[in-house]
């Protein structure tokens, strides 16, 4: 687990602050009203390539040596982090292979093209990733980097509530969607060093709910099926981000497929915002869950604002 | 005309300031790379009610004597400022009473509603608008309150341009969609007395094309069609406004429905914001006439971003 110290998440922004966007926090009456609490959203969806993972890997890639750097990152995404790494690297003057399933949809190879990320295509089995990123390793003796389940991975994304809570320092809650960990690990670190008695609630899709059950189990569970639309929520837990989110998350709250899109509308219309639908998953899980949030002070980090708009659900 | 005196507009913005917000001005460092210029998007999409609208109808209703108030606002109007008026009425204790075709979409019904304007439904010609108001004037007493073509209503809407350009004092150009001519007559009275020498360029759709025209004859032309995405842009100019516009504006650029849509999408993808199509015609003029702007920096109000959802051209 990581070394838990305030100082670490400092230096990581930092360290990265030249390379991401410090994003603004919105208010929207209107939410705010239906939700019966006061809402804060961090928008990620602002970040560089559209979401907070862009902090994250810019925070790996530093990281690393200069004789590690020349010789590039490799990993295996076929979503938000295949198009951060790739970005961040090319910001960075690294080499970024990413290993992508033949099944990811054709625009989010092209954004992994145009942030300059040297794309192999893969069978889309996770046996197949790793097999397709270990012999990109091999070859070129490049980094893996893992999406979420990685040190320095977490204290960046820990990055964007520590920014909202310089901005709100007495949020009661901070909220975030769950997918492989790292975001939720690195605000659960950030609120615990620098919240005042701040909690950290989890939201998560039913037909994604591996984080709910790890958290009951106390072992890391997988997912059976994730027929879900917030498609960055698909992924599990990992060895690196369990403890941390064993430790210092109150809850994981989940909600219906319905629930988060009639969310996700709801802050396009009122907001005039685009979010993704796995951002919209911790709207969803404040108005699913009123009573929990009633009259509170609740950042919400929306993590992304990529979506296809040829394919929208509304 | 108005009499043009700096004072004006800035007395009219701080009378308005407490009922509207002063929205954020974005940068794109993609579309400003495409556009070969430096943009600078003032965004009215995050205003109240969500456009600029709300600046003229609160400046409007705020200059009635105490007894003119106490007997309400009437107008006609399918669009924005249906809901401007309603919001700004409302914020202000008055009564507003819209009159709307019963060709509105249900959902612009259903705003104005939301915001407490006491609608009546008539056909759906120009004449029986007018009948419609003139009898709701006559009955009530309440004072008519026009969209665009009323001297308050254009120092309102100057006031987006006078806060764009305090925050950005060196623009060479501010361009805006132009509909019923508020918008551009308010802007192009801010450009003149804060502005550095900035021009004032307008934007109109090929299908709704009455302010190239006006300018060119000299006189206001109306529009045979209106077969235009655009909704907002197509009414034509006004006895009060159009002095102003032939007085201070440079000159009128036109682009297809397809330039629109696709200036619309970019607007969505790279800056994750909510624009109306009305919006995305400014931007679609500056990316037609790229050799106008090169290198330039360039002001671009983003009306609105009042869009049916379940609707989108994409």
């Amino acid at each position: 687990m990581i070394a838990m110290q305030k100082q670490l998440l400092l230096d990581t922004h930092k360290r990265i602050l030249p390379y991401i966007h410090n994003t603004p926090v919105l208010k929207s009456r209107s939410i705010s009203k239906i939700a019966g609490a006061e809402l804060y959203f961090k928008c990620e969806n602002f970040q560089r390539m559209g979401a907070y993972k862009m902090r994250g890997a810019t925070n790996a890639i530093l990281q690393l040596s200069g004789e590690a750097r020349s010789r590039g990152v490799v990993t295996h995404s076929s979503g938000n982090f295949a198009q951060a790494l790739s970005l961040a690297a090319k910001s960075l003057g690294v080499k970024a292979y990413i290993v992508m399933p033949t099944s990811a949809p054709r625009i989010k190879i092209k954004a992994v093209e145009s942030y300059g990320g040297i794309i192999s295509l893969c069978e889309p089995t996770l046996i197949a990733r790793e097999a397709g990123s270990d012999k990109i390793q091999k070859e070129t003796g490049a980094t893996f980097i893992h999406p979420s389940n990685d040190d320095e991975v977490i204290l960046g994304q820990g990055t964007a509530a520590l920014e909202l809570l310089t901005e709100i320092p007495d949020l009661d809650t901070i909220i975030t969607p769950v997918g492989g960990g790292g975001l939720i690990a690195g605000t659960a670190l950030a609120a615990h060093y620098f919240g005042n008695n701040c909690r950290v609630i989890g939201a998560e899709p039913f037909e994604a709910d591996d984080a709910y059950r790890s958290l009951i189990s106390g072992k890391i569970e997988g997912n059976e099926s994730t027929n879900t639309i917030a498609d960055g929520l698909k992924t599990v837990l990992g060895d690196r981000n369990f403890p941390i989110i064993q430790k210092y998350v109150d809850s994981i709250i989940r909600v219906s497929e319905d629930e988060i899109i009639s969310a996700m509308h709801l802050i396009w219309e009122r907001m005039k915002i685009i979010v993704e639908p796995s951002s919209a998953v911790a709207l969803a899980a404040v108005l699913r869950e009123k009573e929990i949030f009633d009259g509170l002070k609740v950042g919400i980090i929306i993590s992304g604002g990529n979506v296809d708009l040829e394919q929208l659900p509304f």
